[in-house]
C-alpha cells in the first residue's frame, strides 16, 4: 500500500545537511531512529524504529506506524490499546539519520506497553550502594494485562 | 579508566521492565541509542550512541561522552567547541535499550556541529509539490568554520 517513495541520500553532505530535500537514510537493516514526544509538553514518550513502509503511512496517513524489531513485523503503534498517535509534527536531523515526532496521543494517554504515559519512567542513579532506577511515580494509565492479555 | 561495570540484562522481562537494576541493552554493536534533550525546556537537541565505556565516563565525570559511529571512537561531546553537555538527569526505557540524558549545554548552548543549538532543525513538511525539508529558523550560535577548520 506504500505509494511514498523516498530519495537516495545526497554523497554531497552540505546538501544532505543544508538541503530541502528529505531523504532519510535508513541504516543497513533498512530501518531509521525515531524520538516521540509529546506534542503539548514534549515529554519523551518512546524512542522506536521505522523502515520506510512504515514511515510512508505515517506519513499518508498522520498516524504513527513503526517496524517492531521484536515482531520483526509492521506495528501500528495504539492499534490494540486504543492510543493511537497523531502526528502533529514531524522533523529530522543534521545528517538525516534520525525523526522525532511531535505526537498528541489518543485513548488513554498513554505510550507505554505496561500502562505509563512514557516509557522512562525511571531515573538512572547513582548513590553509594551503586547504580540503581528509581520509578518516578508514575502511574499506569491503563490495565496491561487486561488490554494485552495475550502477553500475560 | 572505566570503572563502572553493567550487569547483564535479566532474562525475566518483569525484572527487566520493573526492577532496580540497572542492566542497559547495548545492541550487537554494544551500542546504546541515546536522546538528549535540554534540561531547561526538554527541547530535543540531538540522537547519540554510547557503548559501556562512554556511559560510564558520563556517569563517572557527569560529563556526556558517546561513542562517534563515523569516527569509531570514544567523543566527549563539546571537546573542541566548548559546548560540553552537563548531565542534570539520566532515564531508561521500559526494556533498558535506550537512554534520555536531559542536559545542560555548556560555552554557544549549541549541540549541532552546524552551530544550531539542535540537530533537529528542519521539519519535514508534505505539499503539493511533494515531501520537502523547511528550516525552523533557527540561526547558527558558532561558526562552524571557524570551531571545526578541519571539516571544511
Amino acid at each position: 500500500m506504500q505509494t511514498t517513495v523516498f530519495p537516495q541520500p545526497p554523497a554531497d553532505k552540505t546538501l544532505l545537511e543544508q538541503g530541502s530535500v528529505f531523504s532519510p537514510r535508513f541504516d543497513t537493516n533498512g530501518l531509521i531512529t525515531v524520538v516521540v514526544t509529546d506534542a503539548g509538553d514534549d515529554m519523551v514518550l518512546m524512542v522506536a524504529h521505522m523502515n520506510a513502509e512504515a514511515l510512508a503511512l505515517t506519513m499518508e496517513t498522520g498516524i504513527a506506524h513503526y517496524w517492531s524489531r521484536s515482531r520483526a513485523s509492521l506495528w501500528k503503534k495504539g492499534e490494540t490499546s486504543g492510543n493511537l498517535q497523531h502526528v502533529a509534527e514531524i522533523r529530522t536531523d543534521c545528517d538525516q539519520d534520525a525523526l522525532w515526532l511531535k505526537v498528541k496521543v489518543a485513548g488513554h494517554d498513554a505510550t507505554c506497553h505496561t500502562g505509563k504515559r512514557s516509557c522512562f519512567y525511571r531515573t538512572v542513579e547513582s548513590g553509594v550502594d551503586g547504580i540503581g532506577l528509581k520509578n518516578d511515580g508514575s502511574e499506569a494509565l491503563f490495565d496491561s494485562s487486561t488490554v494485552y492479555p495475550a502477553k500475560r
